[in-house]
């Protein structure tokens, strides 16, 4: 990606304009959904995002699903839900999510539409993070260029490959980069959503989330596999 | 519930008729969708259940989601979700998964209709397995009576309180009682479902899967919360 877009993103995440705004105003959170998205790359941050409070009572972000035509999608191993919305009518954003999975790797990664759709909101200095084989489509829209992520075990060496201007990291549950993240595989995502929610509503708002969720959290920063 | 039904599922434990079945046949599972359904509580198992295999390259299991008309249903937050089947056009299950959730807790518990149609699952010696507040409607519909069982820990006072005859479980992800299975809050179904997988296919087949989910996991039995 150009050094124009990177420095926008960097001015606006040193000026602090997350933080600056109120901690009652929930966030508005887009999940991509395509064919062929990997279940738990999309739902486990829909959870994690859809139960976080910003203080008791207050929720702390506004969740949307989207796909390109808001038709009904077919999701890996044939789970059909039906998006809330389309690239057209969705909602201004705050953070956009791209799961992975085999519709990622083998379908969305060929269709500039899609990619154009994604390097429009990194142009606009919306936040962005990935799920699993999400970073793909990142890393193909160039928006992966010159700095660290990492994807799916599995991936990892696709990654590196085809993407050699990607900093290509090993062993850790997710990448921060400050206006783009990515994760691991699959059940990453939902570390990386609980470390987005203390970047957005401070530590203890992921910690609440976690514990609600039951789910077994460390937030330690780019936590080891 | 009688103990005529307690009697037939331990025959089938101890008779060990799910180890004679071939390793390549896949079990199939069926998972309860509601409105308001947590969305973890099904995804979560549906992702653990879909991605299983019994073997390198065979699926474990044949996964099948099922509401009582078969119509879209609103998960909670406001995802909508397709189901495959209505109750009528279920194909014969191995296991049904029931998940909790506000859906569970406060509208579907309320309906005989759902109640008999678990029941008649259990009767069938179906192996049954509840999620989070999923417990909830196999306490109301008298499958837990006598039993130990656990629930998302914030409901486990109510669980207790409401079902005298219920031995409510804490600080475990899940309670194995053989041909039924109750596990803890949303995530925790996670670990349930690994642990089936383990059952079914054998624990390297259950390992293997959490290595793909990037998922952590320590295959002890009714580990500590």
């Amino acid at each position: 990606m150009d050094t124009s877009l990177i420095q926008l993103h960097t001015d606006q995440i040193q000026g602090g304009t997350k933080v600056e705004q109120s901690m009652c105003k929930p966030y508005h959170v887009g999940i991509f959904l395509f064919n062929e998205v990997e279940v738990l790359d999309f739902a486990g941050p829909f959870e994690v995002f859809s139960i976080a409070e910003a203080e008791p009572g207050v929720k702390g972000f506004q969740v949307h699903t989207v796909s390109a035509d808001g038709e009904i999608i077919r999701a890996r191993n044939g789970l059909q839900v039906q998006p809330q919305y389309s690239f057209a009518q969705l909602p201004e954003l705050d953070l956009l999510i791209i799961p992975g999975g085999y519709g990622a790797e083998e379908i969305e990664i060929y269709k500039p539409d899609i990619l154009n759709w994604i390097r429009g909101y990194a142009e606009a200095g919306v936040q962005i993070a990935s799920v699993c084989t999400g970073a793909l489509l990142l890393a193909e829209a160039g928006l992966l260029d010159g700095l660290r992520a990492t994807t799916h075990w599995m991936d990892l060496k696709r990654l590196e490959e085809q993407y050699p201007a990607v900093e290509v990291q090993r062993g850790v549950k997710f990448v921060d980069q400050g206006w783009i993240v990515t994760s691991g595989g699959i059940s990453a995502g939902i570390h990386m959503s609980l470390h987005m929610v203390g970047r957005y509503h401070g530590m203890e708002a992921a910690k609440l989330t976690a514990k609600r969720m039951e789910y077994d959290w460390e937030p330690e920063s780019e936590a080891s596999l």
